[in-house]
């Protein structure tokens, strides 16, 4: 069959730049910024936005603001709003602030677990289990992202039974949906195609979210060959931004823009209005300080033609 | 059929970035310099090299010293060295060189050969006989690169049937091997996979070789899909270097060393020595006096494991 034949005829991106992109920045981005932009991005016909981070301001002082941003916000109807928990207390931090969902992480390396965790993965589960607890009977949704599923800097690569089994153990303790997050970059096209469908076969009509990094250039072809494979749910991040503090100098998340731009130029439909988000990733260079990855930014969109210059 | 199914089992890569790359640098690259990198680039597996461009020194300042590179280098049996000629001159110099094979260039829009060569396309096909004429007989071979063959920034997308005309120009000239190229980083990967096939379909047997640049982020997507669609060669240059004066700010070709790792992962082999071509890789920013955009060079190998930080 040929390519993206299998393909979805509507993507739905998940926008993580002000969770992924901004706990790992030099400087704070100011609350009121954060909310505009979380305001603008959900005009742009996103699906879904990962808001912040529940967790301790001792380890993440860039999302120390994660209530006032939660509460400072005005939520589009059709926008699910997401936030990131580590545990019962940001959980609970959390539901206060009525998110539609919980994100839980927990990496398939149990190295890469204790490194970012600092927990055994059986004892995140325990965590887990307890969250869950605290967010049955409510309206609240939780996703459980697997990361380093596709790859542990420290262990190599990662048994597929291994990410079924504990893609079972999310799904046993009532998660709704599932991320596969290659958090460090190590993800090829080959791989992304097997897991998918292996995935997609195990756990048919569970909804399923793919976490890519560019770390190695292979973002975008990783991201191509999963919606190859039947995938219809993408994590990025607006301008590329964001990364992993165990893979220093790498570039970031997928870019949001760059992916829109080549998934509509191949007439997949993601729903986002791609100018409105090419206009906002613009404006992070002043915002950040620094320049950020993202390529059509710079470029134009490939239907943007130029003035030919006249030969001299 | 799942992704890659198709694939060759060997790619062959042709390295251009002391052509493409060197020509458009701001600073020239000295002659022993370019002699000593295509030296070792000949050790480390490479197919083909692009070694430079028989044009007028005043057109590109950067490749005056074509004959003293060509002269000086050691010349490795397993591979093919190439010069890019646009003109009958420029393939008398090239052929004194005793060139393996002689690359010539036409854009596929109108607009843009008269932009980048000064001639309709007309006039540059009557240039191709006139270079023929002078080939026909000898031991060197000729490849036809059809330009924007995946849109024109003037014109926008091409027709395929046009780049197909174009090819059969080319075939019945008497050249032995067609490049498309995606000289301003327009192709998406569905229109490659959709040229691709229709190449293959329409010139079995024909040499058909890929050049993508990552001007929007597609780059290493493109490669994907046109090597899902059994294409068995792709320029690429080492660091990512190179680009298109009409794509000002944008990032050049695709990267040698990110090509190979990406397809070595995904279990087809390259010939290529990885290690060898990141360690010219990283060579490049001192060689240029700037950063260059290849990923891997900064991130290492997906293979490459880290010791696991202590937690504190």
């Amino acid at each position: 069959m040929s390519l993206l034949a299998n393909a979805p005829a509507r993507l739905f991106i998940n926008e993580v730049a002000v969770r992924d992109g901004f706990q790992g920045e030099a400087r704070f981005v100011p609350t009121p910024d954060k909310i505009a932009l979380i305001d603008r991005l959900s005009q742009s016909g996103l699906a879904k936005i990962e808001v912040t981070s529940f967790v301790s301001p001792k380890a993440i002082p860039n999302l120390r603001d994660a209530e006032e941003v939660m509460r400072g916000i005005a939520r589009h109807p059709r926008v699910t709003y997401v936030a990131l928990v580590p545990n019962v207390r940001g959980c609970e931090r959390a539901l206060a602030c009525d998110v539609d969902e919980i994100n839980l992480v927990m990496s398939i390396g149990e190295s890469h677990n204790l490194a970012n965790m600092r927990m055994t993965c059986e004892q995140s589960l325990e965590q887990f289990a307890q969250v869950m607890d605290v967010v049955r009977g409510g309206r609240t949704q939780v996703n459980g992202t697997l990361a380093t599923a596709f790859g542990c800097p420290f262990e190599g690569d990662q048994a597929v039974d291994r990410v079924i089994w504990a893609a079972e153990q999310y799904l046993g303790l009532g998660m709704h949906s599932v991320t596969l997050a290659d958090t460090t970059g190590m993800a090829h096209p080959l791989q992304v195609a097997q897991l998918c469908r292996r995935f997609i076969e195990t756990f048919p009509g569970v909804p399923l979210t793919l976490h890519f990094h560019n770390t190695r250039g292979m973002g975008l072809a990783n991201a191509l060959a999963a919606v190859d494979a039947g995938v219809t749910s993408l994590d990025a991040s607006l301008g590329g931004i964001g990364g992993c503090p165990f893979a220093p100098g790498a570039t970031g998340n997928i870019c949001t823009e760059d992916l829109v731009h080549m998934f509509e130029s191949c007439g997949i439909a993601t729903g986002v209005d791609l100018d409105a988000l090419l206009g906002l990733a613009r404006g992070l260079p002043e915002l950040l300080g620094h320049e950020v990855p993202g390529q059509v930014m710079r470029a134009g969109k490939r239907a943007e033609l130029r003035e030919r210059r006249v030969a001299a």
